[in-house]
């Protein structure tokens, strides 16, 4: 916002006048700042409003949309892109949004609001038979609505889709304040354009979201899990491909490079980078459970150091306590740019193979770990701990690794979205055309540009 | 179109003159006319262009946007909603590019052109144990273009998703000619909006598909199929509920009603009506295949008249034939009109009633078949046969239909779309201000109106 200093003193101190819930005390300004991403962006927020309802709500977007100022929305601040980055916005916080409003076992659909935090909705889905599929690694903060501004994904969706995939329907208030219903709660539906999956991902910039129909579905009864050691991260993605070749199914899918598992042994004090290079983890469900785990031991094996599979509970969570400990070890002794990117599944061996590269080249660490299933892959860009302003090199290396996604045929972000780190890069992925059309979504949708202005497009 | 008469000669003339292709000759003109809908719309096509290639669609399209000419794009002609009727316009015919460019057996992706048949797809996809999900009735002669333009269902997609769920990106032709390529060839990915997701469904009003990317998926090996008997449809529709209650996920569920089930045995000489007031064919695949049709077959047997299971291809073959022979044997008795409303799962029951009350009260014949898994029900509202004009009371029924489908909380369409047919309900659904975003998006993408003008939205 580029306001001057008294125009911004005159817009908050009527924003705290007009909305009991609005505050601009220091800790409130602090926190509507930034989100997980740490980017601190140009200014501090104009106000952050503590969204008591959706007639609230509306009006915040109208207030702001007919005086130019503009809007971020908020819910649990854990993107890790930068999309709830206040720069000198009004942040509209709807994380107190938060009610279930029913779950219906029959029709096995959820109506939500947005500040509804993730895991707590799969928990009130399991007391039906039910599961709430997407479980971003956040699921225990991250919000609804959060996830479905960025389409959230995690370990299952190899098997049960991405957040898209959950959402049959959307309460989203416009950037004028008008409140629309797109959608249905029907299973299927092809009456007018898919504006649902038009605003899910789209990073506040379109509409905030105040109600939810999501799709839940049976809960599998019955797990297994399969760890396999080998000597290299290639030998890891081979296996990794020669399931999908072999029609394997598996419901989580990851494999761990040797910088990662060091960081977890110096964490945890376990021993798996002793003799192994990288780890694959894989887990099945259902009543085949067992069934499956062996037959996706067996191609495992293949190439493998050592390989284990288990249904004891105790003993499953030793083996993802590895996957589950990768970024908190990291994070133990570095400070993280998490990245996020995509490539065909066939092709995830050279994207390792590019990241350790680009480390080396470079001088900087780079952890890897990976949804090998989608081919998606979490290179942990890292310098030193206690160092606030990212380095330039960790910038640099982070730039490499975007184009290595796209040379390889894949995407700067599987599942955390564009926000302000990887805005820079968009036009590389989408080319010119692809994103005149978004901006001419966006004028048609928010023709002020109220909305998460500088962000996702 | 509204050209002068003198006007549409000059640019028939112009066109013929350009396109080796294009073609005003009385059969081409007939058959670009309309499609399965039987709708004539208000005039032939200006010509017929049969494509060659995708500099050609651009050439088309930028000649057209260029001069006001509306252009209709088609595929096989095998849509039920309407939304190939030339109204008038330059029919662009995609149907002649027919490649499967490739399919990737590791990656589980395939990359057509629009022209390719479903079936053929998936035949071709079945040679590497993989499956292209999507199977509308019309699979063996429908193309994967104009299944993308209505986003088709099918029968199992109650498992396994509808087109949206199963196209990565998309090859797309702008209406002023540009091509553009959205979405990715990854399995997941959040750069930008949905756009792959926009033009899913769009029929054909915001761009013409010259490519997809598609996600294949493992083929199941094993089936298994259940038929029970019920003494009415509301039994029917109460074991397909009990079904989804027990949390159980057969491949297929279908329901036939009373009508449905004495045209059947009326046009195969088969008994099915004689004791039978609805049935309930469901199915299972994979290597649970048996032991899930075994608990299937439990749940359906509640309440039920009669019971089978079988796994026997030849029988299989035998129980699904009311299904599959359901259309047919209507047709061979009356003009229909093939209805397609969704509700939610558990007011199944509750729509066939209304629809019941429906054709009780109008006088018209109507049958219904449903896809029960998704509450997608098939009204199929018949007239006299012969008569090529719809009566004003089948009208007057399916308005009825379409008004029952709200109330009850659904759509008007689950999987055929609106076209032309339904075009007059559209804003009963969607309400004035989502109308309003649609006619937005429509105008950023297409601001000169070319593409399908008067379908759709």
């Amino acid at each position: 916002m580029t306001a001057s200093p008294e125009l911004r003193a005159d817009l908050r101190a009527e924003a705290l006048a007009r909305w009991a819930e609005a505050s601009a005390s220091p800790d409130e300004l602090a926190r509507g700042r930034t989100d997980r991403s740490g980017d601190l962006g140009t200014a501090e927020p104009l106000a952050v409003v503590r969204a008591r309802d959706v007639p609230q709500v509306q009006d915040v977007l109208a207030w702001a949309d007919a005086r130019g100022v503009p809007v971020v929305p908020r819910g649990a601040g854990s993107g890790l892109a930068g999309g709830a980055v206040a720069n000198g916005a009004l942040v509209l916080d709807v994380a107190g949004l938060d009610r279930i409003v029913s779950i219906d076992p029959v029709d096995e659909v959820a109506v939500v609001e947005p500040g509804v935090v993730t895991a707590d909705l799969d928990a009130a889905a399991a007391e039906h038979g039910l599961l709430y599929a997407p479980d971003p690694a956040s699921a225990g903060f991250s919000t609804i609505g959060g996830n479905i501004a960025t389409n959230a994904g995690g370990m299952r969706c190899v098997k049960y889709g991405v957040t898209r995939d959950a959402v049959l329907g959307l309460d989203v208030v416009l950037a004028d304040g008008r409140l629309v219903r797109t959608g249905r709660a029907t299973l299927k539906g092809v009456v007018g354009y898919d504006l649902t999956g038009l605003f899910v991902g789209s990073e506040g910039t379109l509409g905030v979201v105040v109600g939810a129909t999501l799709r839940l579905r049976p809960r599998p009864v019955g797990q297994a899990t399969a760890l396999a050691t080998y000597v290299d991260v290639e030998a890891a993605a081979r296996a990794c491909a020669a399931l999908g070749a072999a029609r394997l199914r598996p419901s989580l899918l990851e494999l761990l490079d040797r910088a990662t598992l060091e960081a977890v042994d110096a964490f945890t004090g376990s021993d798996l980078g002793g003799d192994a290079g990288a780890v694959v983890i894989a887990q099945t469900d259902g009543p085949e459970a067992d069934d499956e785990i062996a037959r996706i031991e067996k191609v495992l094996a293949d190439d493998a150091v050592s390989v284990e599979h288990t249904s004891d509970p105790d003993r499953t969570d030793a083996l993802l306590a590895a996957r589950r400990l990768a970024l908190p070890a990291i994070e133990a002794r570095a400070t993280a740019l998490i990245e996020d990117i995509c490539v065909p599944r066939s092709r995830l061996a050279e994207a390792v193979r590019g990241v350790e590269r680009i480390a080396a080249e470079t001088g900087v660490r780079i952890y890897s770990f990976a949804h090998a299933g989608d081919g998606n892959l979490h290179p942990i860009v890292t310098w030193e701990k206690g160092v606030a302003v990212r380095p330039p090199e960790v910038d640099a290396a982070a730039a490499r690794v975007f184009a290595l996604a796209l040379e390889l045929g894949g995407t700067l972000s599987g599942e955390h979205g564009v926000g302000t780190l990887k805005r820079a890069f968009l036009g590389d992925e989408l080319g010119a055309d692809v994103l005149g059309l978004h901006h001419g979504i966006k004028a048609a949708l928010d023709p002020r540009g109220t909305l998460n202005p500088g962000k996702a497009i």
